[in-house]
């Protein structure tokens, strides 16, 4: 891909695909997961590539069921972890909550090497200096947080075969599940087992986005950082959620691109 | 991929999803051209993959436009090959037009598998049974379409570097050229040399989709089949084309899947 100029105005979409491009050389990502950032793109492009109002209730909302959970716990796979696998670390390092690899196309090398990256960002984020609203030791908060995956010592009833397994200690025992970018027959099992599941999906429309507890329709990156803020500024609490609402206000918002022509 | 069962109701998308999954692994695709596929099944995900009444009449017009010309050309990329490579060399052989092979991201290996792909496909198609309407000889037609893009003797004015390489014969001196997912600088360039350029584009606001002379905002399997019925069966004029309109059509239906929620 060529240089992108820093004036480009999709410049930071196209640093974003650029990202997934050297990802699956290096054999992080599933085959198809440039087919579904492609897919992730057009609706992005629709949205304006800025995260809506509603987008935002729904991170507000993600926030306060992550703070109000016993057990979350924050669940990615390789599109996940190369576009915010920074974010959800901080995040998992504010919420002393662990992060699981857990991925739909299963096989032990990409886990290992999706591991050794959140690994590697895991000790560069310990380095970095605290949130400024942040109060503690961030280099200890951020060293603690458990990077779970490499042991499949638990279940999500419902599934059959390898897309069954999951660590026993994170999504196995978790009440409150942040899983950016989920597959559709996943978030049904989860949903099914009385779990909270937080998705982001840019899609309204996907069986993820209309299944989960609270859908943010919003890039995954984006997102994700606006999360980081919310989570290390301030609590609030879960309400009664409606989310057919953010659904529906995203597909409108996205209907409105027609008086861009 | 899992195998796809085939009362699935999105079948016919995974299948083209697997073809150029394979595709890639094969070498025949750019490293971005999985994204571009899926930016792709995302509107047509929005247009219910269907073939719109407003992308029917844009079919319609092209195939007037192809009929009506005096050097036409078809100038495809590595997607359009796997996607459509067989109903566009039917329609070269009725056009009795070149087939060009021109990509966006040049290697001389990546035109020669893409070209040897396509001599595979003319064969087999020769062999095939005559279309219904078809008066003539057509093992001959078919085998007589000449494909391009080995020799790059030709240049497209106004573009730099490898992206300005095309053939003398083919895109050089065509007055209309058929070039499905074109990009944005490339279709500006052609449109600057005066050249009618019929594109068939899923994302109605691309720079390709508002600076084409004439927008089939549709799948391009899909497209290249109704249009080779087009032209197989009858020949028409072209008309005062209003391009805007059918991108405005294709931007409400697509906002109408608000409604599927």
């Amino acid at each position: 891909m060529a240089d992108i100029p820093a004036s480009h105005p999709r410049r930071a979409s196209l640093l974003r695909r650029q990202r997934l491009v050297d990802a699956a050389k290096l054999g992080l990502l599933a085959d198809s997961a440039l087919i579904a950032h492609g897919r992730g793109e057009a609706f992005d492009y629709l949205l304006d590539e800025r995260t809506c109002d509603s987008a935002r209730t729904a991170i507000r909302e993600v926030a306060a069921r992550l703070q109000a959970a016993q057990h979350p716990v924050i669940s990615v796979n390789g599109n996940t972890t190369v576009l915010a696998g920074k974010s959800l670390i901080r995040i998992a390092a504010i919420l002393d909550c662990p992060l699981e690899v857990n991925i739909y196309y299963r096989t032990p090398k990409r886990i290992e090497k999706l591991l050794a990256l959140l690994k590697n960002l895991r000790k560069e984020i310990s380095e970095e200096l605290a949130p400024n609203q942040f109060s503690g030791d961030w280099k200890s908060a951020v060293e603690s947080v458990n990077i779970l995956g490499a042991i499949s010592d638990g279940r999500i009833l419902g599934l059959e075969g390898p897309r069954s397994l999951c660590s026993a200690d994170g999504i196995e025992s978790a009440d409150v599940i942040l899983v950016p970018l989920e597959d559709g027959d996943r978030c049904e099992a989860l949903i099914a087992l009385g779990k909270q599941v937080l998705v982001i999906d840019l899609n309204p429309l996907s069986r993820t986005a209309r299944q989960a507890t609270v859908t943010i329709v919003d890039e995954v990156s984006r997102a994700s950082s606006i999360l980081f803020s919310y989570i290390v500024k301030e609590k609030s609490n879960p309400t009664d959620w409606d989310n057919d609402a953010v659904l529906k206000d995203a597909l409108e918002v996205m209907a409105q691109s027609v008086n861009r022509i």
